[in-house]
């Protein structure tokens, strides 16, 4: 398997995480984000969206972070990444997406520029916009996991599923846009439980080949 | 089965073709948007996100749209709406994460709000902001389906998937914002299918019972 990511790219970190988790061989292949390398013409025969991560076997290519999560519970499920119930999966199925649809995007890097250059806001500015995404955001994760009780040592019992693979990327970019998550217990102990496990380490922005600092 | 919504709503809209597609009964109640009703305490007292869609069995609640897609998939599994094939599920769920992720955010009610509140945006800029993402997300949705030739009378074959019911909502938003998409010759292909299927009719914003003009 070949994962097309950036050191940065919070959507390639889950992916990294993900086949971690599951103890699978992989290649990584960096497309240069702040270099424009998702919209160079090999980039996009090879995947029409101008979006890392993308991950390629036999010839065949998968996008899109969640799809990609999803197809490697299906086609190797064990350690399984989603309960077994119907409604559980649907409710670690749901904290991801809340991630996915309702943070992620506003931080993405082609919306930065665009908050730049057209709408005319500063570096303090766009930090502010992530921000306020990233604290609501999360501030909604943390209200449901005290809502619904579920968390363990991460957010649906002990073991890690792709909720925790979405959380932690965007645990990492609140850190990096300053914003103030600091009263989120819950997610600060998954945080803790994270950074002693093994798999999302090894998956961290600072351990990869592409890292800058 | 409850589905709380709103007539507007992209991804109410997804969720009661689901439904439609799946011949399942379902109460709707409206939650008005435009008036906050989604920020009051008895809403969020069930949705701590302070989201819609959510759909309530049972007593228990399940919120985002492709969460609630995804279960109602598992549990009521006839007529499917993803393919069973994995690498071919994989495709569908990318193709309706490429809409709930990359363009459907950017138009949501609170963005908008802010955009006008926080950064001065007039309506003339958020429709400009809207179109943007709406444009090149759908050129790339096209892109895609090219790409793959996958697409027959919907998005994967014939019959239709969650990757439509992701669509064709945003179809519906494309022309609200004023979007330019008229060169997407699959997509309005799928839109004429859609257009003439029970499901996605009795789905449409204009035929909810919460429907203003």
């Amino acid at each position: 398997m070949r994962l097309y990511g950036y050191f940065r790219s919070s959507a390639a970190y889950r992916c990294r995480i993900a086949l971690n988790l599951k103890g699978l061989p992989h290649e990584l292949v960096s497309v240069h984000l702040r270099k424009g390398e998702q919209r160079g013409e090999s980039f996009l025969k090879l995947n029409p969206q101008g979006l890392v991560p993308a991950l390629e076997e036999g010839g065949r290519l998968i996008t899109q972070s969640l799809a990609i999560m999803e197809w490697l519970e299906e086609t190797h499920p064990t350690p399984a990444l989603l309960p077994r119930d119907p409604f559980e999966r649907a409710h670690v199925r749901a904290l991801a997406l809340s991630i996915a649809c309702e943070i992620h995007p506003f931080q993405n890097l082609r919306v930065l520029n665009h908050l730049r250059t057209e709408l005319g806001q500063d570096q303090a500015g766009l930090d502010r916009w992530c921000r306020r995404w990233i604290e609501t955001g999360l501030g909604a994760y943390e209200q449901t996991l005290l809502a619904t009780g579920t968390a363990g040592a991460f957010s649906f019992g002990d073991t890690p599923t792709i909720a925790d693979a979405c959380l932690l990327p965007q645990v990492f970019s609140a850190a990096r846009f300053g914003a103030d998550i600091s009263g989120l217990r819950t997610i600060e102990r998954i945080a803790r439980s994270a950074a002693a496990h093994p798999a999302f380490i090894a998956a961290h922005p600072s351990k990869q080949p592409d890292f800058e600092a």
